[in-house]
């Protein structure tokens, strides 16, 4: 697969996120236009609802782009979609003969403002990445028991918060919460101090499905990936994980990139899942490549500061493909439904500069890293910017993800003045 | 507080469910009408969609009752509530100067068809009950480590699944999971062989919250309450649960009672919370009494034959009130939304005879129990019918709930057979 051209000139670089091989899905909304569907083609936006109206696109009997969701589209299952992407090709293609009529309908990506491109049903995350996995485990259980012995046979998640999902450019604010450290004697209510970024992919539930699903069912259904930062409260998490899992740890954020890419866009970067120690049950294996070749990288900027590289990493180094997860995810007979997003699980690769989360940066806190702007940190800090950038590269051209950035703000003095 | 009378003759009775003290919401359809809220008084239910449209009761500028949902209701908030109650108890007392034409918008229970009381935002399952916690960690941990170091602190919680909470009547599929018992050298994909129920009250979120609430506001958020049964496959449960907490083995279902019992109703049965070992930290004392005093009991069918009740309790058993849940819940900044499900956590008495799930009436599946029909059981079988039934007694008359019923199909012999 090459560069496709465009008439849209910037979507015809070879650095660009956005070009025509791409063509991923977001609601952005402008000072005059209400939130709406839009698909990114090079710095432009295509306003979905206005070509719908102008009937240059037309999927339903009833529109579905003017809603600021694309949950309408994603519930009508891979046919639609498929038809949607070989349309938009045929408006946006060099030399399309409805150029002059659809050219009408681009917004500049500069005047527009990005929004949650669909509404979350429910939220899942999982830890399926095994150099996370076993750096966490080996933190906290020591390097012999770092794997719990249910990890390399079903891919270990938890239910979130969908009510906690936002997108890229929401600020995040320092949660407060109950803690106890290994020194205090009573547990005490007071600001996070260890706040820190799990760096992931989300996988977004298209087409819903009641009953246990096949990996293959599974793929199918699912409609796009985004980035995604499951922020985390290390120290709230230490003192309430046990019995039942992280609870407020996990509920004060998670940020995702405001545009869906579509599992057609990615079809050329499929690539297969780790050798396996322990062969998978049948209904978990792998019924092809089912992860994907796409490069990552998280950057944090202190106040004021420029941007230090903290990570790069790859969507390649999970266990488990989200497949794999949502077909685990429906064994018990769990409905599932458009819009549910999967958090992968923290993509960390096998060296240091590869980790996905500060708490394996800086190795629990105690060995600080330092930026290029030479702060150190351990955890993250009032101020800090933190962006997620993510894209796979193809021969001449980029799918690209945009970025997953969200800017931390000091905790509250009293939360409970309002 | 003593029985208050209404021309609806069966709302008299001592032994209803549905005096005029109680008016529970729900949503109901029949052969000829079109699932809409309903009030359950007596022996009938009052269609709102009816009494709205012929001008008997205004709640706001558009028509919020001919829909299939209570959230829209819940979202306004108490005065809203406070409102409607005090709306329906002039239409429905003796004497009252409307009965005639309100009269005509009854439609007998026997002719309804229960659905879902409200669309579920997420769904969130607490762990507060400490006989319960006390018996599982008992069997699991041994007596000396029972209650995890944190259970005294805080309303241990985790997230569930909103898309698996069914109303009372829908039958429950015994569900497949991946399981390794004790004696297993490898995992294998199989039914669960430990399907049980857990005995808990549900409280139904109402007035959407941001960020950190108190416990007084908590209290005023809550909408009301409904019986809840949050099945758990034990067996799936045990291999999965370590470390990030039970997903799979309670995401078949959990079944609520089909009419919210309102704050308001609830309010002459409030009661303290128990004695505490350890003072709570300020944001999550006590305000005042916020448990309720209701008699639970929890009865079994086997296929075919009669029902025995194996559990007797009451909801004043728990730690923490439904108001503390809430307040804990939005700790991290956690945007809480109306319809938004709390499950209390499993409410076991201090005998055996008072235990909400069967994993504690058999211990563990060790000391299997008789029924009044003679069969034995450890866990549920397949064609058992387990019902919840709960109330609250005052002078002459009861706040019920109604039942929460479900029947257990056996398993399908190949889930993946569609």
């Amino acid at each position: 697969m090459t560069l496709m051209t465009s008439w849209v000139e910037s979507a015809n670089s070879a650095s660009t996120d956005f070009p025509l091989n791409n063509l991923p899905y977001g609601v952005f909304s402008t000072n005059t236009l209400e939130a709406r569907c839009g698909v990114a083609i090079g710095d432009m936006i295509l306003d979905m609802a206005a070509v719908e109206e102008a009937g240059l696109v037309t999927l339903a009997d009833e529109p579905v782009f003017d809603v600021p969701y694309w949950n309408d589209v994603m519930e009508m299952g891979t046919e639609a979609w498929d038809a949607l992407r070989a349309r938009l090709i045929e408006l946006l293609t060099a030399d399309a003969p409805e150029q002059a009529q659809v050219a009408q309908h681009l917004v500049p990506m500069s005047d527009a403002r990005l929004e949650m491109p669909f509404a979350v049903s429910e939220y899942t995350d999982f830890y399926a990445g095994r150099h996370h996995a076993t750096n966490v485990g080996t933190m906290f259980r020591g390097a012999e028991n770092a794997l719990p012995p249910n990890w390399l046979h079903i891919p270990i998640g938890y239910n979130g918060r969908a009510s906690s999902v936002f997108v890229s450019g929401t600020d995040i604010r320092r949660p407060w919460g109950q803690l106890k450290g290994p020194n205090d004697e009573k547990p005490r209510f007071a600001p996070c101090a260890r706040f820190d970024i799990e760096l992931e992919m989300g996988a977004v539930v298209g087409t819903p499905s009641e009953g246990p699903i096949t990996v293959a069912e599974a793929d199918a259904n699912i409609f796009g990936y985004v980035l995604l930062n499951d922020w985390s409260a290390r120290d709230i998490q230490a003192w309430e994980y046990q019995p039942l899992g992280p609870f407020q740890a996990k509920a004060t954020a998670t940020t995702i990139s405001p545009w869906i890419v579509t599992r057609a866009a990615l079809e050329p970067f499929r690539c297969d899942t780790p050798d396996r120690e322990f062969e998978l049950l049948d209904h978990l294996k792998d019924v092809g490549p089912m992860l994907y070749n796409i490069d990552l990288e998280v950057t944090l900027a202190p106040e004021g500061k420029d941007a230090s590289t903290i990570a790069t990493t790859n969507y390649n180094e999970m266990y488990y493909s989200a497949a794999q997860q949502l077909a685990h995810h429906t064994t018990s007979g769990c409905a599932m439904q458009s819009g549910d997003l999967l958090g992968s699980g923290t993509i960390s690769g096998p060296e240091k500069e590869n980790f996905g989360s500060l708490l394996e940066l800086s190795w629990g806190g105690k060995e600080p890293f330092t930026l290029d702007t030479g702060e150190e940190r351990s955890f993250v800090e009032d101020g800090d910017t933190l962006t997620l950038k993510g894209g796979a590269q193809g021969d001449g051209y980029r799918i690209g993800f945009g970025t997953c950035t969200s800017k931390v703000l000091p905790a509250l003095d009293d939360p409970y003045k309002r």
